[in-house]
């Protein structure tokens, strides 16, 4: 039987001016969240800071003592704002240097001649961090104790994350169930709310939509343990009945 | 003229388990956060926490001494898991209590014998915040000192943040000029890091993209100062052109 999920938590740094400017829309958390999901790892805090050193090796330092992983997006590139190599360096007081392996990989992949001094900043990382095979454009990532680096760029980020899967140890899927409702929140939030009182270990969110012309609520029950979501959702159906509210479907 | 732009700074709050759960995209931080650069505001940290009370008046209390603005995204409205009004009052320690206004707009907006519990739940405020008015569905945010609240919904959100620009004291428009060319990162690190230490104000960006079938760059200088970035673009399209490498455009 696979360990109870609790602290078995984690962190995603998303390191990238270009989503505090607004010029990008981040989709790596959702991306990094869902495979959390079936690894029985919970993602239970994000930040998104600037690309400055001293913002890095701070936010890096408080937040691996808090979680059991830490994930980062960006910043491990060939340009000057590409500094998470060198700034997780110094949060681990380690080293800032080529790494053998990736010096190889890097080296074969491009032509000769052509592996110039942009392509060769990729090589480096902490001194002894692990690498983070990349399938799709060579560029490793990396690991250092509990803090995984991988890419911005979303294709290549999804990309690493398979050869992640053994390196991470988990706990039971997070499953969440969805019970899609034609009604509004405040005509169900009292009778919801003792059911979450009651269910204090299941994770119950509330969340309006508006699709199609017509407002409706989606109910969504969050835990590792499918059994007591189905008795919760029973319960709740109960409620719903006796108010005559139209169940639109209940879904993964 | 408008105050210089240093020290007008931002940071997001965003409270949402569905956000962490991977089971909604967050858009709000676009948005905001592309309302900000018009205000002349600049948008430094984002963080998304759970719906739980102890990290929402952690987290409160420790961004609302660190940045001049902060805004919170969600948990405002009527279900059980919409905690951020009574955790903010906890954060700020007043009372958690019937806002007299937000209590009549609500009140007149529903129709008599509608305004039931979870309606009246969302009239409830830290004691003397300030309303946000809400032009799509009544139910309004507030403000205390620096922290704003806002819904988490991205349509109403949008509907709200007109009603704040004269709230917030801004600087001079933030721009971005974006020049996107034909050819990979590692063929223009060396150059592009010189012209960055020499315009240390602009924040230079380099970001990869594959449109098409075709890779490219997009350079992003981004600041308050126009001519500054203009400036910056001539000595980069001087070396562009020395590389022989084709420039796509260059725009806002």
């Amino acid at each position: 039987m696979k360990k109870n999920n609790k602290k078995l938590n984690a962190a995603i740094i998303v390191i990238g001016n270009e989503i505090l400017s607004g010029r990008t829309q981040d989709v790596n958390v959702l991306n990094i969240s869902n495979w959390l999901n079936k690894l029985g790892v919970k993602l239970e805090e994000v930040r998104v800071i600037p690309d400055i050193e001293k913002n890095i090796v701070n936010t890096i330092n408080e937040v691996r003592k808090k979680f059991k992983y830490v994930f980062t997006t960006g910043g491990i590139g060939p340009t000057h704002d590409d500094i998470t190599s060198k700034s997780i360096s110094k949060a681990f007081n380690v080293k800032y240097c080529y790494h053998p392996e990736a010096y190889k990989i890097l080296e074969n992949y491009y032509d000769k001649g052509k592996f110039n001094i942009g392509r060769r900043k990729m090589a480096k990382t902490p001194k002894n961090a692990s690498l983070i095979y990349n399938p799709s454009s060579s560029a490793p990532g990396f690991f250092i104790k509990n803090v995984y680096c991988l890419p911005g760029v979303p294709s290549i980020l999804r990309s690493m994350l398979g050869g992640l899967n053994n390196k991470i140890i988990g706990g039971r899927k997070i499953i969440s169930k969805t019970l899609n409702l034609r009604t509004v929140e405040s005509e169900i939030s009292a009778p919801l709310e003792k059911v979450q009182k009651k269910y204090k270990s299941l994770e119950i969110g509330s969340y309006p939509f508006f699709k199609q012309g017509k407002l409706g609520v989606s109910l969504v029950i969050r835990s590792d343990k499918i059994k007591l979501i189905e008795k919760c959702k029973k319960e709740i159906i109960t409620f719903i009945k006796k108010k005559k509210i139209k169940i639109i479907n209940y879904k993964l």
